[in-house]
């Protein structure tokens, strides 16, 4: 019987020694930058009880959620009634009560609230781990992605802000890449929406602007207009989408625009407060306030922020915000927090397509010993305790096969350096050392060879 | 409405920076020996389709696969007549196409198959992933918990079984445990099932003999029985489980005892040329022929590895053998490996328990600055930059809060410097290092903190 091939499920990938050290060299940037900042790690389980995760993420959210399957009879809770009727959306919650982590902030939330007694607030954590989304999979979007996040929660401070895009471009810079920071408060688009007069339609005025990069200027008009927004106050939002100028200039304008309302006096303090930190720094990344940035999730509750890349046209590498609640939906009430997080598979395209990868060895190995039969073996096996206790990492082509065959899996595994011991080499005792690259060859002792490929 | 505290499914855990910590330095020291060796990374996705997963790992091991509901109408496939027959084990692969891990040897089998034309034979590869098992939790048994593989496939040379016994003994003795490596050959126990005249009855005397450490000898000889060994055999077979002695004791009485077999006579051979390998180096752990070691996993076709602590009576914390087919459930014949597995879980318990974890900083935050509000904030902000840039895990207390909160803070986090910097010293560019243990302190300048903190 011929066995088909077997492959993975769609939206998930398998990832090669090569493709894994890119994506830690990315993960380690992160990482090392978190660390030194006083954020320290947590992990939680791949699957949270399903009442953790519902209703946390909107109805589209909750359909997208890989939910587990009950062990043994699942249908132990489902009446025969149930079942007949054949609504899977009344029946999942009865056979299925775990569901795959879908970001990491909804068990970063749990996390907090059930540990409560054990944490030191404000709390600074960070958490780097994959999710699972039930989402169509396409260019760029998998079903199984990572997720680094940092966030510090228990401390309404603005210093927390401030040190959130100084953690950005420290990231970015150590990357080597150019990006855009763009800022934004939450609080700032509630005084505009009061200020035209629909303080109640903030989330529609929110949801359209935040389409403006994606769909243009009169389409957002049409569609704020489709959500009841009348000509008379879109014409008065205008100068508002179209703010150009430093960053005084616009606060200038905002003033006139929001300054009437208390949330938006208190929005352009946050604002003020932040970019008075930022002016007395150096920065590598471009910062900017755009008012044009709404970010979608309806929790964020003050300052927001989304990154991204100037070298090419990929959405945003990373984002994030305060949020006001977020624990709330748990039950521990009025702790305010912010956090980001990157986008770590974006990152590894705008990577891969700028070329700015670090040249890392294709091959963590660093010399393979050539395998010439029994006689040999016992020299090489020595050699190789002495080079491993070195932390060189090195290997002995375990059978005695062709040359030419050995040459080929140095190459293929593009191993930098290669070890031939013959008979005239034992009796010497030395090694022939070859330069995989160049060619030359060296015959010389084990402490040489330690110390040229110690280099 | 009073909100439950959330939780998370049973089986599963939280970890916390302290715990990571930890558990790295488990993962860290098998990653080094894995690479030091030539073994590469290797990552899988959390799920594969259940066709890949379903019947490897017997009828036990189906059961507790954790299977994931196929998205939107999970009924789709399901007729309605095999809806009211209610039989789930039916229903389940209808309703669910994916299952989440359960260990790491099938899918690097998948893997190893799926990409055999970019693979570089014999593949040396490590992975380091969480596995997930339905299984009823208990002390020291999770449904979710990490596993550590290496395995070298397409290679027949027993270098590579020297070489693994090298890396088990250079792992433990890099965590400074004192373990005994057990090592048999499944040849063995078919010369030894041959020998006394129950060459098919190979599956029931190799669970018999397994058993051995944990129901003793009485009860192997009743499970023989009832296996339908008689009793003549059974005593033939007894010198066997009593054997003692040197290991070339141990291989004489073998010779006389499996020596007239074919394949018991390769199982010497192989044992032979194993021991003649490891007899010329030094190792810390104690290593050891055990004839009664069989390994329950059907797989293994060679030399079988058992690690078990001299410290604590934990059971197994690492195993492996050789496979002869690994592959072949996957349509690639005749490629032959060896591999093995650390039980990180039960490591850690080891390392817990005799008290051999190294001191770590329970904080990775080596500094904080107090926060006396706004006016200092800028000039512990800049020197904040200064330390970071120097490698330095350094955070400020974000709020202006008591004093006697932010030295609590410091404390509970177990941050061994704070620096305070108040008019005084900001008048004479200084800052005033506190040492948290010692309760000393010093007035210097920015670099004598970071060249103090970087020691």
């Amino acid at each position: 019987m011929a066995t088909k091939t077997p492959g993975i499920p769609k939206g998930t990938r398998d990832f090669s020694a090569e493709i894994i050290a890119k994506r830690n060299y990315i993960f380690d940037t992160i990482k090392k930058t978190y660390q030194t900042f006083g954020y320290q790690p947590i992990e939680t389980p791949a699957f949270e009880n399903l009442s953790t995760l519902t209703g946390k993420y909107g109805e589209e959210g909750d359909k997208l959620l890989f939910k587990i399957l009950n062990s043994g009879n699942f249908l132990k809770k489902v009446t025969d009634n149930e079942l007949s009727e054949k609504n899977t959306n009344k029946l999942a919650p009865l056979v299925a009560e775990k569901g795959l982590r879908y970001d990491l902030t909804v068990p970063f939330a749990r996390y907090v609230v059930q540990h409560q007694n054990d944490i030191t607030f404000p709390f600074k954590r960070y958490q780097i781990q994959p999710v699972w989304r039930a989402d169509r999979p396409q260019k760029g979007r998998y079903r199984e992605f990572y997720q680094c996040d940092a966030d510090i929660i228990g401390s309404n401070s603005l210093i927390n802000e401030f040190e959130i895009v100084q953690m950005i471009d420290q990231v970015f810079s150590n990357l080597n890449l150019d990006v855009t920071i763009k800022i934004n408060n939450r609080k700032l688009l509630a005084g505009i929406a009061e200020h035209i007069g629909y303080p109640e339609k903030l989330v529609d005025i929110t949801v359209a602007i935040d389409k403006l990069d994606k769909i243009g200027l009169e389409k957002v008009y049409e569609e704020l207009k489709s959500r009841g927004i009348d000509e008379d106050a879109i014409k008065v939002l205008e100068p508002i989408l179209n703010l150009t100028g430093t960053f005084d200039e616009k606060m200038q304008c905002l003033e006139m625009f929001v300054g009437e309302t208390e949330i938006g006096t208190e929005g352009i303090d946050e604002m003020q407060t932040l970019f008075n930190y930022i002016k007395e720094f150096k920065f590598k990344s471009k910062i900017e306030l755009d008012l044009t940035l709404a970010r979608g999730l309806n929790y964020y509750t003050g300052a927001i922020f989304e990154v991204t890349s100037n070298e090419t046209s990929i959405g945003s590498v990373c984002g994030g915000g305060r949020y006001d609640d977020l624990t709330g939906i748990f039950g521990l009430k009025d702790v305010s927090g912010v956090g980001i997080s990157f986008g770590a598979d974006r990152i590894y395209d705008v990577l891969e397509n700028t070329n700015k990868f670090p040249e890392t060895r294709k091959s963590a190995v660093k010399v393979m010993f050539v395998n010439f039969g029994e006689k040999e073996e016992l020299y090489c096996l020595k050699a190789l305790e002495t080079l491993r206790k070195n932390n060189i990492n090195a290997e002995i082509y375990p059978d005695n096969a062709k040359m030419k065959k050995q040459m080929k899996y140095a190459n293929n595994k593009s191993i930098p350096f290669v070890i031939l011991a013959g008979e005239n080499e034992i009796s010497d005792n030395k090694f022939t050392l070859k330069n995989m690259n160049d060619g030359t060859q060296d015959t010389i002792d084990i402490n040489a060879i330690v110390k040229k490929l110690n280099l």
